[in-house]
């Protein structure tokens, strides 16, 4: 089935978002087995928002909006698709009373009386309610055609999709579309894609397609089948074959990031990190808190971004700093020790480099980076490339993404 | 004049990747006066390319493709244009060249022969040299409708119409276009345009635009005239009147962001910062060290996301952590006053809140944040309320937007 999105908001025209809502929409599309032909983006503008209704109906089998549900006079998208489909609107009063106590719970106020729009649906549509927001999305079929509303901001766009559209959806595919998420760190696209050219190629069904990510790659393995079980047997042999092709570059299935595979590797073994950082300046921090429950496992750190914190709070030792200069393995080593040691973690990371523009005092080159461990046994330190010539953010975020590929190296005893 | 983007490229349409290229030209068209009505987005698919243009040039004067200029067999762009505008291709051999030096310099090896059509461009063009990437844009004008082509890889694009596609657009414009961003912390955007209601409904050559930004808003002020001089002049009375009108809320005109303007004031001083972070878990430190020559002003600090790294690394009293909880007035000023003390900083930063998902142990609710600036004369504490019911990140990026607004006030004796 083809489906076609239409995005509606002026803002999305004067540039001051993208369409972020199309990108999550396709890929969740794509992986049930949708085939998505057309974006398109008009503003806040009844007229041409039905002429892009009129031509998506007759090229599209699915149609999805986003944006235009909230209760201000240029949110036309309800009353322009309607017109267009020729469909009455009916006041939901359920979706009022919850639209009234969300406003009571979460704002602290009585609902402003232009928001009674938002309640204002197609008749016999699918309702879909919206636990994270104000504006309702729905569902209906005219002609053969399923169109479907969604809201624009992003988070509740996501919410609405996963939580209430894909179940809708789901209903309009034979049998059910199961995927998994091959995390691979450590081995660029282009490799993965060689080492799996064969089944890439071949395969329909279950079929496997590569991703590139941020420092990191991704393969999906898909199976269409007609049930859960019947797919999930058609993926695991694939996923093996994955797994026992690529190695230990493979560092997690349908797991979100590293720092999540090490959080996790952390909690089941007991342990705690620390983190002393020189040109991550916090990002490795950053990242371990971003983690819901994060203090189980994360102490905290010191972001000892000039000699005079590595010395004064980590306690590094001048004569190191003085001798190999700030960027070298001693210095490495012994923040990464006294990083645990002081703040009392099972292990410590550290990390010291060049993250640019310039090359450092000595002489290292940009992206010249040494990354070391210490737990109660030993310290381990490896000196990295990271993210040459491709400026100061990819440094920094390359440099942290190998800090947490070393721990998670390190706690399950794979080669460093 | 109607501006209309089509971007070509199916891993847009499976979710790979946002169209980021289309924010991006959106933006800049707005301000150089142009208007878009609708972005379009098909795959690497001839026939629903051909559509999409001859959709676009009945009702568009400039259309800008992105994408489709490489030299890999679905890259249709430039053959599928010129057979749907009627114009004949030709080689340009001074393009050729430049490609081939491209991939000896850049890549080290001879230009594969697939990338000679990548020279290959339709008559009578305005050719758009690339010196970032192998795929050159071109454009040219046919019935009255400008068309331009430029690469999709964001980096190139950018590049591209920066330096190319601006300079052939601004032809088409009536004089020159200048615009200044008024950057705002502190104001609701919603708050921003009832204030500035008049100005911005009324004006029409300047213009006053809003704009919604993470934690902030922006408002962009626009005028066209003959002349740099004369536009900027029209403009500068237009600044005052917003800065007179929204006071102390303006952070800076024409500046990347809060930290950066922070860092600004500190250089400009000749003090250094560091910061004490628990909640924001080491956010303010990778936002001050994402600025390039930070360790002028940025001496470092502690992540101090357990009550053991408050009390052992940073010195905080535990009596004072076991009598008023880790979330507390008290805390926030020990917390910035050891740090500015261990670190040998002029100032401190501190933050400590409730980041989320749940309350605190002692029933502070989530977003609660106290942030506190030690200096050599004082210590002050505030406490916030901070991205409330927005979830984990946007309690995190509030709270460290926050703390760099309080250094801002600060610096400059604005009331805090």
């Amino acid at each position: 089935m083809i489906a076609e999105l239409i995005a509606v908001g002026t803002e999305l025209l004067l540039g001051n978002i993208a369409n972020t809502d199309a990108q999550m929409i396709s890929e969740k599309l794509s992986v049930m087995g949708f085939t998505v032909h057309h974006h398109t983006v008009v503003g806040d503008n009844p007229q041409r928002l039905s002429e892009a209704l009129e031509t998506a109906r007759k090229r599209a089998d699915i149609i999805i909006t986003t944006g235009g549900l909230g209760p201000t006079c240029d949110d036309l998208t309800k009353q322009t698709i309607c017109r267009t489909f020729g469909r009455e609107m009916e006041l939901h009063e359920d979706i009022l009373e919850e639209i009234r106590t969300w406003f009571r719970t979460r704002m602290g106020k009585e609902m402003p009386e232009n928001n009674v729009q938002q309640a204002l649906l197609p008749v016999n549509c699918t309702v879909f309610d919206n636990p994270v927001g104000t504006a309702p999305g729905c569902a209906f079929q005219e002609g053969g055609v399923h169109v479907l509303m969604l809201p624009g901001p992003p988070f509740e766009c996501r919410y609405m999709f996963e939580h209430r559209a894909a179940r809708y959806l789901e209903k309009l595919t034979d049998g059910v579309i199961i995927s998994h998420e091959i995390k691979i760190f450590g081995m660029g696209e282009s490799s993965v894609e060689e080492a799996l050219h064969q089944p890439m190629t071949q395969l329909t069904n279950p079929t496997l397609a590569p991703y590139a990510g941020l420092n990191e790659c991704m393969v999906r393995a898909t199976a269409r089948a007609e049930t859960r079980q019947a797919a999930e047997s058609m993926l695991e042999p694939l996923v093996e074959q994955v797994r026992a092709t690529l190695g230990d570059v493979v560092y997690g299935v349908d797991v979100d990031s590293l720092e999540a595979v090490v959080s996790g590797l952390l909690r089941d073994r007991g342990l705690t990190l620390s983190a002393a950082e020189s040109c991550t300046g916090g990002l490795i921090a950053t990242r371990m808190t971003d983690l819901p429950g994060a203090s189980a496992v994360f102490r905290g750190g010191v972001v000892s971004y000039t000699n005079g914190v590595k010395a004064g709070v980590l306690g590094v030792p001048e004569e190191l700093l003085d001798r190999y200069g700030a960027v070298s393995d001693p210095v490495a080593r012994s923040m990464a020790e006294r990083c645990r040691e002081i703040c009392g973690s099972s292990l410590a990371v550290s990390v010291t480099g060049v993250a640019g523009p310039d090359t450092d005092d000595r002489g290292n080159e940009v992206g010249c980076v040494y990354i070391a461990v210490a737990s109660e046994r030993e310290t381990i330190c490896k000196k990295l490339s990271c993210g040459r010539g491709r400026g100061r953010d990819r440094v920094r975020s390359a440099a942290a993404s190998h800090a947490f590929d070393l721990l998670r190296r390190m706690l399950l005893e794979l080669p460093l």
